[in-house]
This record gives C-alpha cells, structure tokens and sequence, in this order.
C-alpha cells in the first residue's frame, strides 16, 4: 500500500519473485463501471470503491486457501484496510511504502510519459490515514533493499511475543502457535533452576514447530516484526515492573507490551502513565481460565486504550475461549486498569464459589456422607446449578489415594496470591460491601492457622453435633449464596465504573465470563441478559422471584448448622446480607446516635426532609 | 546550666533582677562532705553528686510552691538534669549557655586570679550532653542581650502549641490549660465560615487566660519556644499534607510536629521520612475519647522515635486520662506509625462494639420492647458487661423527642470517616483475619444504600417474624461476641508488630484503652492481666472459660435470628469465627484440592511431614 508513485508494482513483482507466490496489481481489479468512470475523467468516491475492494478482498481469501499472494492497492483509507482484510485480519500483512511529497513528486514527473499534477498527489497525501499495524518502509532505499527488508521482517520475524513460559505462559504460546501465529517466546535462564526452558518446549511441542525461542532478551524482542506486540506471562508486582526494565532499552516507540498477569488494577494504571512517556502502549489484560484454559481458549478482560486494543485484538480474540454464539470470551472492557479490576472481582467471585462447595462439603460430611456420596450429590445438582467448578469438585471428590480419598491427605490450609486480598481491600475503598468474598478470604486466612487451630480445636473442644437436612435444601441455600456472590462481584465492578469513570458494559463482562474461565456456569449464563435489563440483579423480577423461592432453604440450613456448631461463613454471611438489604428501617440509627453522643458527629432526621445534619445533647434527658 | 566558665551566675543574676525572682547558686549546697572533698583536690563522683542534686531539687520544688526561682548548676548530664526536675518535669525550664571550647577558655583564662587548665575544661565538654529540651543561647551574644532573650523566650513563649480548633483541638487546648501549660492555639481565617476562631474561643474559657490565639502561622510558630512542639489537630489526609507545608518554612531544626489526628498509619511514616530530611522531628499520636475525653483525659497512643516522645511525653502525659492506679492512659507505644495503628485498630474495635449493641437492639426491639424496655434491660447488664459504649447507648435509647424516642426518627444511614475502612484494609494485607471489623463496616456501607434498601424491602418482603429469647441468652451472645472482637483487634495489632518489627507492650495497650477512650469497659481491664500472660487471649484458661460458658447462648441467639430473618452479621459472623478458629481439620482441604486443579497450585499431605508441595492430574482416576 501507499500513495500513487510509492513503487508499489516494482516493489510488488520483485517481492513476488523472491518469495515465489502470485503477484496481483489491485488496478486490474476495478469492474468496468469503475473503468468507465475514470475514462471519462471522473474521479471515483468511496461507494465506487466498495465493489472492488470487496472483489480484493475475495481474490485474498481465495489465494489463502492455497498459499499466499502479493496484493498492490492504495489502500489510503483505514476503512478499505478493513474491507480488504476481512475475515483474514490474522493473516493479511500490510506493508506501507511510505516517502515526503516531494520525494514522490520528483519521483513520479521524471518518468518518462507520466504527468501527475502537485494538486493531485496532494489529495492523495490527505486522504493517506497512516496505518499502524503496517510495516512502514521508506522509499529512499534501494528497491532490492527493501525488497530484501520486507523479506526479513515478514519472512523471518514473528508477528508476537509471549515473555515468561510458567504454567500460563505455555499454554498461552501454544494457544497462538495453534492458531496459525508466528510467535517468539522468551524464557530467562537461571542455572539450575531454569535451563533451556524456551528451547525445550519449543521442541515438546509440534504446534511450536515454526515458533522462535529465545533466552536472550534482546534477539527476543529484534525477532519480532514492529510495531512489536509483547505479552507478559510474569508475576505480578515487582518482578514485572523489573521485566518492563529490562526490555525497555530494546523497544521501539510504538511498540505494545501487554501484562497478561493477575496485576493490581491501580499499578496498571501507574504503568501506563509510565510507559507512555517513552511511547510505549500498554495494556492490561486479564486472563482466567488456568492452564487448560489458557491452552484451550481462555477468557480475556482487556483494559487500557481502545487504540491499542485494536493493535492486539485479532491474537487476543483468536485464542479466546467461544460463547454459546460462538463469539470470543474477550472484549474490550474499558479505560485504564479496568481488565485487571474484572479480573480481580472475577477471582473474588471464584473464591466464594470454591468457599461456598467446601462449606456444602463440611455440612454433607457432618451429615455422614463420604466423597463419593457428595460427589454423587453434587452431579445431581448440575441440572439446577452447572458451573466449571461444581464439576472440578465432583472430580476432586472422586480421586482416590491408595485406600482412601485424596482429599483426606490433603492439609487444610489454604493459599491465596491476592486477589481476594485486592477485591476486599477494593470493597472497603469503594464503600461496596461485597461481603461474601472477604468472607472466603478471611476463611483462608483463619485455615492458614492451623497450629493455633489445634490448640483451640482441644481448649473449646467444639465437636458438630450430627444433623439431617433436606438434601434440595442444602441445594436451595447453595443456589442463594450464589446470587448473593453474583450480585455483590457485579456490584462491586458496576460502582468500580462510576468511581473511576469507565465505560463498561456488564452484560457483556457477563458473557465473557461463560465460557473459558474459572466462573463460568449456567447462572453466568443466565446473567448476560438479566444485565442487559438491570445493572442491579436483585433489581430484576426473576432473580427476586429466585432469591424468594430459595430464602426458606438457606434460613434452615444456616441455622441448623450454627446450632450444631459449623464453621460456613460465607452461607451465613449472605443471608445476613440479603437481611440487611432488604431491611427498610435498619438499626443504623442507633449507630448514628452513638457517633453524635461521643463524636458530634451528627446525624439526619427522618421527619427533616431537607437532609439537614442535627446534633444533640444526648446527655440531658 | 553549661559548663563552667560559661556565665551562668552572671547571667543567672541578672535575669533575677530582671524578673525579680529569687536566685540561687547550685554550688552553696554542697554538702560539706563534698565541700571537704573538692577542697582536698579529689573530684567528685556521681555518688557524691547525687545528694547535692537531690537538695536542689527539692530547693526547687519549695521555691514553686510561692513562685518561681533561678538555680544555676552545670548540670552536664541528662541524669543529673533528670534528678534536677524530680516532679517539676512541667514546670522546670532549661536554659543552656553554649559557647565552643576556644571562646570558654580565652574568657576564663583572661578573668584575674583565675587559671582553669584546658584538660580540665575538656572534661567538662567531654561530659556535656547537650539537653534537646532546653533553650540554648549562644555567650557571645552581649549578657543585657542573652537576658532579653531568656525573658522574651521563657516568659513570653508559649511551650506547646495546638494547630487546629476542631472539636478534637478545642478540648485538647482547655485541657493543656488547665494543667497549667502556657500554650498557644492557632485556627485559619476563612471569610464568613471561620472567623476569629481562636480569639474568640480563648475569650469564652476562664483557663485559657494565658493562652495565646493566632490566626497568622508565622506568628503562631514564632509564638513557641523552641524546640517547638506542635500538635496538629487537623482532618487526616490531604489536609495534614498541606497543614505541614504551611508550617515547614518558619520552623527550625529540632522542632517537633505532632500529628493528633486519625492519619493513616502508612503516612504516618511517610511524613516522618519527609520531615527527617528537614531535620524536623515527627510523631503520630492516636486520641482516643471523642470532645469530652478530650477535655477531661482521653486515651492517647504516640508512636515514632522514642528519644522525641520523650521531648513531649510531659504533656500528653498531663492530659491523658488516668487509669484505676493513676497512671496515665498514655504510653509510648513503638517505632514508625505504631501508634496510629493502634489507634486505627481502636476505632476498628470500636465499630464492632456499636454494632453489636445496634444489633442487641435489632433484636429486643424485634422481641416486642421499646427503647426505654431496652434501656433498662441494658442496664441491668451492667454488672456484667459495662463499657462506656453500653452507658451511652443507654442514654440514646432513653432520650425523647416530642411524644417519641428520639432514636425512631434518626435516618438509618450509618457515617465512617475511613478508620473503619483502614482495619479492614490492614486484616486484608496482613492476613490476619478481624473478621468483625470487616463485617461492622459492610453493615454501615449497606445502611447506606438506603434507596436501593427501600425497594429490597418491598421487593423481598422480608417480615422478620416475632419470636421470645432468653434476655440472659441475648447478654451471652453479646458476650461472647465481644471476645471475639477483642481477641481479633488484639490479634492485628500483634501481627502488625511481628510484620512492621515494632517493639508492642499488648498489656500496656489494654492498660491506656482502660479510661478516656471509646472502648473503654470492665472487660478492658481484666484485658491488663490476660495479656500479661498470653498475647493471644483465646490462649488464656480464664478467657476459654467464659468462651465455652457464652457459647451455647449465642448459638441459640443467633439461629432463631437467622429462621427469623434479622440481620445480625457480627453476633454471626462471631460464633462462624470460632467454629472455624476451633476446627482442626477444616474444609480448606477441598479449596487446596480445587486450586490444585485448575492452576497447579500444588497442595500438602497430611501423611508426608517433609512439607513438600503435591501436584495431581486430577481428571483422571
């Protein structure tokens, strides 16, 4: 592509030559009405061009099929780009032969039998809308120059990098190489503890065949074709501010680094700021899914610029896991560090769903069940209460060891990487109580005590009585504390939005999340068009209609088992919540009465409709 | 004081005259065994001196009784000058006449019949420990000039300054008043909001007679002697930030800021970092007390460089509240901002104790009672569970409005100004679980929701049914409740220590949280002594007792609450705490396993004691 005189039929044929696919001039392409018109010395506007492009586009498509080709078109305008890139956006490079006006007006008045007019090649200039995703290459070089530059940077190079090759970053990589991506991956090199990690697995994997591995930042980043697209694989936190430091020195401006870790959603935002003082893009994306899901299709939650998105979006998009309509689980989801503050709250409603199965596994224990009768148990519920991690804990259930099942060997402490330290320190910063998760984190916390556990375990000698209980209405209280767990995440992530000023569009975080990652389910299903209607769940008649059907069930259950002296937190939490919430006049006001009494803080009057704030004498009666 | 050759009783003298108070020369009260000493050539020893020192200390405090005197005495050391001020810490005023070595000794050797060799003047320089608590004033000035300068300093200067007329800095001056320290008080001027605050407030107060009022800032400063010591009584956060720049350019090095407002922890440090690079000292103080506690003695938590404490411990020691054996209800708590973390967790706490009382009072009232029903009965729970917050809620609950409670017609809608928040953050990132605090700061967030609460309410139409529980059940559960809430604070602030490496004294933290602040109680008390032995309070047989006495109570409590449909979050997530707390083999096993399975998180075996971290392939089996 570029401007009329740019070279880009000789450049075009020798290109063909050297690299041996068919060479097509796009001028031969026009339909005679356009032929007719230009005759006649009517210029031709963009519903005239349409046709053709269209026909460009076909004849790509069907050499695609086959091999390749070389296409010469003008392609000025980001709209024609689009027309003839259709349906093949991962496949087409574009290659820019760009140069001064005056270089090509000279340029073009000393061939022989050829006039163009200052006036026209001006036009042409206005109209060019400079690509980004294009290799530019200057025209003041010799043809076999650039003929052997374009060789070498779409031959040889890699249209994207993946840097880090831990558990996600593998899947990740093959997950492109699978898609037909050319990429480079990059491993450090620690002796002893990492050796040869990007060479090895290149070489375990057939996918990878036409992948470059590197241990050396610096042929990493000069094997990838610019404007570079480089994925962070690393952890979180220090380690990929100094990863950002190290490839720093190697990047050029224009070039996209983007943090697929689980990053704080407000250092992304400081990244960006910083990064954009030396030119380069840079995106946060969130990616959930773990290791099958990054090798199979994850859910992506991009945020940062919408520019920049649209640079990386057909990898991203490509590699996504698919929704019911086969759409990709990946959208933009707004400005700044918004993909990872999704990510985040999708962790926090993960480790309330996780939380919730081991409290329903602690109350069908006491009730005498095994792991295989829960499992059974659970594989009952699916038809009411699918999810990805209700089946995991059928499997988890099931796996034997020896004589006994696995789960009985496996100490009870449980981790956390901060994510749910992020989400409850984000729901007490934004004044949204989403209960529930810093519920499951505080229970991880309290696990993680296990030694003062078992001196308490003897001092209070607490030992659940054994009761019986409905089985549906274990189920019942499990489905509600679900919603609870879905209303307050969504909560959380719609306030997110206004406090920080994003667009986002819940219906469609909703969908992202069916398929491909942790939380996906028949509910999150449910929700993309519950949240098409309402932003607040509990706001929509069917999940009113739900929540009431499901309250009896938890009532009993969560009291039967404080009664017979259960730890489940997270059940008991969100029926004290939805209490809470639906209670009209709440006992706040004493509260606020006490904050007056010792504070002067004062407080509102019911019967002052004016808000007016009051103080009292409260010791005078 | 100074060494000798210095001019003290010159100077000491005039300033006699000048004042015209009585002057004293340390050296006619040497016992005569001292004096037979000297005369032998034998120097003194510390032994020797120590009676001498005794008898000038007591010569001072006499002289006090009438009015005031000067007393000249080298007093070279910080133990002698401890000695020195025996009782009178308020009221001694320190005036150190500092010359360098050649200036003393040119003058001393130029005097008639006078010889003092440079060995024995470099011993007294060797000796010297220069007092940061005294007024220095260099002896080269003229001595008309140097007594113009104590005068002006001592007998115009005020000695502790208070920035900030809020509430909190109103009682706070009076207090210092009253106590008999000459300060000055400073407020900004903001046409038509606050105007003349300090003139005028020093006009309305008998005590502050002496004090001086400023509304200009390099008057206000230049008002102190120095060092200065300055309390900020302003809103934590940006404001302090800005308060502090206003101050830095009159100030001089060596002075003190305190910070008395409820600043977060971590800026705490931060600004001690900044001012140290202004030579600047800085402490973060924690009041505890609300605007009487305050005036008549609040609970006060300073943390920061001991050595600067120690420059302002006489004063808040004078205001702070006193305990049952008259100690004061202020201690020097740790290094950095250890003292406004406790502070922070103090108000945590204490969101916890109104809470559960609000949720006592969501309970009788649902048992048919009334606020004067309910106000009676928490008054007879006094025998058992007093606290400075049940007192006062008593008084709300009595309170009348017309032919009303005064509490029916206060809106529901529960304020924080951030401490709240700031606990919860800090349980987050330290891990350790105050699950409580967590849970009384979502109960104000979701009071606040009130519109959205309103349509819950019709939409669930959630009727909490009426039900009859044993009043002593209800004191029991609140009981017990409160146990958790104490051992969880104290369980923070203890991990805090452990993770900061700050020095904390637990009990000595319970002894100034015993009188002059919010959380005040009898079970505070007997805190004192449990903490002396165990620093985890659910470790101590005498606190396992009551646990396991309360528990069956709030077990009934707090499941009829739950069939009943109240909302009671922390009576319930307090008996969910310790059935987890008291589980040795806990549900987390499922949530290990869970991990494991989707992100090779790798888990522990119970029968494998290496600690050595297990990955499955769970799918199969």
């Amino acid at each position: 592509m570029g401007v009329s005189g740019c070279g880009k039929s000789t450049i075009g044929k020798l290109l063909s030559e050297k690299l041996n696919i068919p060479f097509f001039d796009g001028d031969d392409f026009h339909p005679q009405s356009n032929i007719d018109k230009m005759s006649s010395g009517m210029p031709l506007n963009d519903e005239d061009r349409y046709g053709w492009l269209v026909a460009l586009n076909q004849l790509a498509n069907k050499q695609l099929k086959n091999n390749s080709c070389i296409i010469v078109c003008s392609a000025l305008k980001k709209s024609y780009r689009e027309i003839l890139s259709t349906d093949i956006q991962n496949q087409v490079k574009w290659v820019h032969l760009a140069g001064s006006f005056n270089q090509i007006f000279e340029r073009l008045n000393n061939r022989a039998n050829h006039f163009m007019s200052s006036d026209l090649l001006q036009s042409q200039f206005d109209t060019l809308e400079s690509p980004k995703e294009a290799l530019e290459i200057n025209i003041g070089l010799k043809p076999e120059d650039i003929v052997e530059r374009i060789t070498k940077e779409l031959h040889m190079k890699s249209e994207f990098g993946l840097f880090g090759l831990g558990v996600m970053g593998k899947s990740l990589s093959r997950n492109l190489a699978q898609k037909g991506f050319k990429i480079s991956m990059f491993n450090r090199e620690e002796k002893g503890t990492e050796e040869d990690v990007a060479i090895n697995f290149k070489k375990a994997h057939k996918e990878l065949e036409s992948a470059q591995a590197f241990s050396n930042i610096e042929a990493f980043v000069n094997s990838l074709q610019t404007p570079r697209k480089i994925m962070l694989m690393v952890n979180a936190g220090k380690i990929t501010d100094m990863v950002i430091e190290d490839l720093i020195p190697f990047l050029s401006a224009g070039d996209v680094l983007i943090d697929g870790g689980n990053s704080n959603y407000l250092q992304t935002k400081q990244r960006y700021n910083y990064l954009n003082t030396k030119n380069i893009h840079f995106i946060g994306v969130g990616v959930s899914g773990g290791e099958q899901g990054a090798l199979k299709g994850p859910s992506i939650m991009p945020g940062g610029n919408k520019e920049t998105y649209n640079l990386i979006k057909t990898y991203l998009e490509s590699i996504a896991a698919k929704d019911a309509n086969n759409l990709p689980c990946c959208t933009y989801v707004g400005e700044e560090g918004s993909g990872h503050f999704v990510k985040m709250v999708h962790n926090g409603i993960e480790y309330v769903e996780m939380q919730l199965l081991a409290e329903v596994y602690t109350i069908l224990k006491n009730m005498g069940k095994n792991p295989d009768d829960i499992a059974t148990i659970l594989e009952s519920w699916k038809p009411k209460a699918d999810s990805y991690l209700l089946g995991i804990t059928i499997d988890v259930l099931r796996k034997k060891d020896a004589d006994d099942w696995l789960v009985n060997k496996i100490v009870d402490k449980a981790g956390n990487k901060g994510t749910g330290n992020w989400t409850t320190i984000a729901t007490a910063e934004l004044g949204a109580p989403s209960t529930l998760i810093a519920s499951a984190l505080f229970a991880r916390y309290t696990s993680f005590y296990k030694e003062e556990r078992l001196q308490a375990s003897n001092n209070f000698n607490i030992k659940p009585s054994s009761f019986s209980l409905d089985i549906d209405d274990v189920l019942k209280a499990y489905q509600f504390a679900r919603i609870i767990n879905h209303y307050q995440g969504i909560k959380l992530i719609s306030e997110a939005g206004k406090a920080y000023k994003w667009t986002l569009n819940l219906s469609e975080i909703a969908r992202i999340w069916t398929n491909g990652c942790i939380i996906k389910s028949d509910f999150m299903v449910e929700l993309i068009s519950v949240l098409k209607e309402d932003d607040n769940i509990l706001e929509h008649k069917t999940i009113i209609n739900q929540v009431k059907l499901l309250k009896p069930s938890i009532n009993k259950v969560v009291s039967q088992c404080i009664i017979s002296e259960l730890a489940i937190p997270c059940l008991s939490e969100s029926v004290n919540f939805l209490n809470g919430y639906a209670t009209a006049n709440s006992s706040a006001n004493i509260i606020q009465a006490q904050r007056d009494y010792f504070g002067a803080h004062t407080y509102q009057r019911t019967d002052d409709a004016t808000g007016k704030f009051h103080h009292t004498n409260w010791q005078q009666n």
